[in-house]
């Protein structure tokens, strides 16, 4: 490799300067090829006004080179801020957090001694899309929204990252046994995924057995790919369990940019010091090597550094009565590099494999299967006649329904008409859901908006609507509890 | 208490008819005055071709009882059998579950010697109800239903639990820093219950740090509520770590009909052996004691069972090196009963609080707030033009809005239109927002209805919409990300 790299540098708040000066002496004297460029991030830029903590002028950095090495920033406390990561991961489409959760026992106190295992989470999708509606007084309703592209981007970098770190296993974590049409297409392309990966082993597991498991055992588990909000859940119990969170990085991944930081914030309170920790953003370092196919230097810097936490070589944070010796941030640095070449012994050393994890992060062109229109659910706002379903139901069967039958009522995802039972508690919510007359013959749009018309003239308050779609045949929605 | 109270009993499948005899034994030595009625449930149900697996006259003891104590059932493979405890939940409305979460430590090997924590799961709402949609080829989504009076059951029934169990501390668990308005309504309501308690400690947590505080230290914790999904993952991690499974109780509690089961299965391998553990169902009758005001007798009850694991009589599944005695199923009954009246000494006794946890658990009559429809967001299925929104937004820039202002478009949460970055991926789901053109005016029904009729004439598949409402001049409907 003759050419450097150019990459994105911010040196952020806190202890930010410290350990990227820390980690870039090392990337340096280990030989990566790269040539930084750097650029303000965090509260200098907060206090210029800039709510996002970033110049809009430093994104066509990101833009141009594409990876971005972040030291850890501080928000300031009151209104107005922004997070700068939610930002970076909106405005870049970064798709995938990676979270490496490994063990460093001895040398880090932890229940689970053998954990090393990788979270590698959905970052786009899910409830975190932000789609919040309240239509009633009573209910509120936020939406989870899962698609294919997304599912299969994500889980296919799982597979290559299992694959270019050298790992075995890939164990796919959903609730589809609740969730079957969302949680249920992020495990089908999960199968068909893991079908192009025969060396691979594949596994799914139910979120709340999962989560247990990490909680439990998490030495059973190797790379686990998941939604978002699962994610976000196993990523905290991972760390807390290994008790990693000061010493991991982690990585934020885009088609085209991604971001790697530590994952431990700026700590302004032992800021210049020089007794921070830089292990998180040597960790983060590392995995940007890999991204860039840097993956020798990333192995050598990253066995010379095990080798430094085994030979009780500690920065404050984690020296204890059996470290050899205290050192401060730079100091560790140095240590660092007077082992590059060399492997721990008592902690398992890292091997990489040749190969770009990104290389086939490409979406499957579907066929698309043929869509057709055979019904519509109606949600109303209603609290009238003691909330009687019958009352409703009977209203309903008499409206003109413009060639829709219809054919029931739910509230909270309960029948309650026809036969529902008396005991079912009803909010002010009510889905009814009208379908097509005769079996299999598609409807309109125009015929929705009739209906529609018709409930309203009825004197009802229509709050939203969810129009019934075959696909190839296949009924693309749920039936009702009871129906 | 003179008068004996009737409850329905199923003896279940497997080991269930075993361990129900044996804690009736125990209940009618202890003085409980409870008179059973027995129904049938389970595998010969299910073989009668009932894909529930319960009579429907038996529903009829239930709703007149009111009280369900229940052994475990065996559902037969194969297709066509549906979940008991989910039609029961749904036909009764069982809106809480209930889980104690205890170490038994030596007694049982747990790395959480010192954890008694009470997880209290509302059971009705959330993802739970099922409510799925597939609208087009690449994106499906599933509906988070949260309510007002089904938040504030779950979460006085948290409180009046800590009350009569004599608990200090109630901890809610949600992730309202992302999703504002449904775990913002649940967070907002626990704060105002808890207002009623003064006596009581309270506390919020976000679920991901929670759960993570569950793996690592659930000593921490006493009284958990929280919504149905995260209640699901945390009871799974709070069981595992605990390491209590074998042992423990569970409730399901509605406004009228409560059920109470072990939180096992119906082991049928060690069926009719008399070796298993009827400690799970034991400890379950003590909560249903508890529910119908028989504290004292639930009292006596725990703490002789406490009493005999502390004096090593064990069955065989947690029969080890440092127990006294190994005992079958009903001898182990026989022993509980000896000791009633007894304490233990190792292991904490338990004391109740007189008074009824269900006698509070009415829902306020919340105020009406006034509500304003002042726009919709209509959502199209659109894969033209390179998917790319400028082009739609040209497009919906001209149709005729009907006194509607066209404000933005998002993909998957994330604004696309206006000023939208290149670099967003953008799925074949489109969020189209439309709001009143003068702030503060509300629209009518009409106006959505002839936009919606603009947007199909100029050749687009809608969706679905979602009505955007003020309430008291608030806004019912979340920004979108960059918006």
């Amino acid at each position: 490799m003759s050419e450097k790299r150019k990459i994105t540098v911010a040196y952020g708040d806190g202890i930010g300067p410290e350990i990227m000066q820390a980690t870039l002496d090392i990337l340096i004297a280990a030989g990566a090829q790269v040539e930084t460029e750097v650029i303000e991030i965090g509260e200098k830029v907060f206090r210029k006004g800039i709510s996002t903590g970033i110049e809009p002028g430093s994104w066509e950095s990101l833009k141009k080179n594409k990876v971005f090495l972040k030291a850890p920033i501080t928000t300031p406390q009151g209104g107005g801020f922004k997070s700068l990561n939610v930002a970076t991961r909106t405005t870049l489409g970064l798709f995938a957090n990676v979270r490496p959760c490994r063990s460093f026992f001895p040398y880090v106190p932890t229940n689970h001694p053998l954990t090393d295992m990788v979270i590698i989470r959905e970052n786009e999708e899910d409830l975190y899309a932000g789609i919040e509606h309240q239509q009633t007084n009573e209910v509120v309703q936020s939406l989870k929204l899962i698609s294919r592209p997304g599912s299969e981007k994500i889980i296919r970098y799982a597979f290559e990252y299992a694959r270019v770190y050298g790992r075995r296993k890939v164990t796919c974590m959903t609730k589809d046994n609740i969730m079957k049409q969302t949680d249920g297409l992020f495990h089908k392309i999960f199968d068909e995924v893991a079908r192009e990966y025969p060396e691979i082993e594949n596994h799914h597991m139910i979120i709340d057995i999962g989560s247990a498991i990490i909680a439990d055992r998490p030495h059973s588990l190797d790379v686990v790919v998941t939604e978002n909000l699962y994610g976000d859940i196993i990523s905290d119990i991972a760390a807390q369990v290994t008790g990693s969170v000061g010493l991991g990085g982690s990585a934020n991944i885009g088609e085209e940019v991604a971001m790697f930081e530590a994952i431990h914030g700026s700590a302004p309170d032992i800021s210049g010091l020089d007794i921070a920790n830089p292990s998180g953003l040597i960790n983060a370092a590392c995995m940007m090597l890999v991204h860039i196919n840097q993956q020798k230097v990333a192995e050598k810097i990253k066995n010379a550094w095990l080798k430094t936490i085994e030979d009780g070589i500690h920065t404050t944070d984690i020296y204890n009565k059996d470290s050899l010796r205290k050192v401060w941030t730079q100091e560790f640095a140095k240590e660092v590099i007077l082992r590059l070449g060399q492997e721990p012994v008592r902690l398992r050393p890292v091997h990489y494999n040749e190969g770009d994890t990104m290389s086939k992060i490409k979406i499957t062109k579907h066929p698309k299967a043929k869509k057709e229109l055979v019904g519509v659910d109606v949600f109303l706002d209603w609290d009238e006649d003691g909330r009687d379903p019958n009352k409703l139901g009977e209203v309903l069967e008499k409206i003109k329904r413009h060639g829709l039958n219809f054919t029931m009522i739910t509230n909270r995802g309960v029948k309650v008409y026809p036969d529902g039972h008396p005991e079912t508690f009803c909010s002010d919510h009510w889905r009814c859901r009208f379908v097509t007359e005769k079996n299999n013959k598609s409807i309109s749009h125009d015929q929705i908006l009739s209906l529609l018309h018709e409930i309203k003239e009825a004197g009802y308050d229509f709050i939203k609507t969810e129009n019934l779609y075959t696909f190839d045949g296949e009924k693309g929605y749920s039936l009702a509890q009871g129906e």
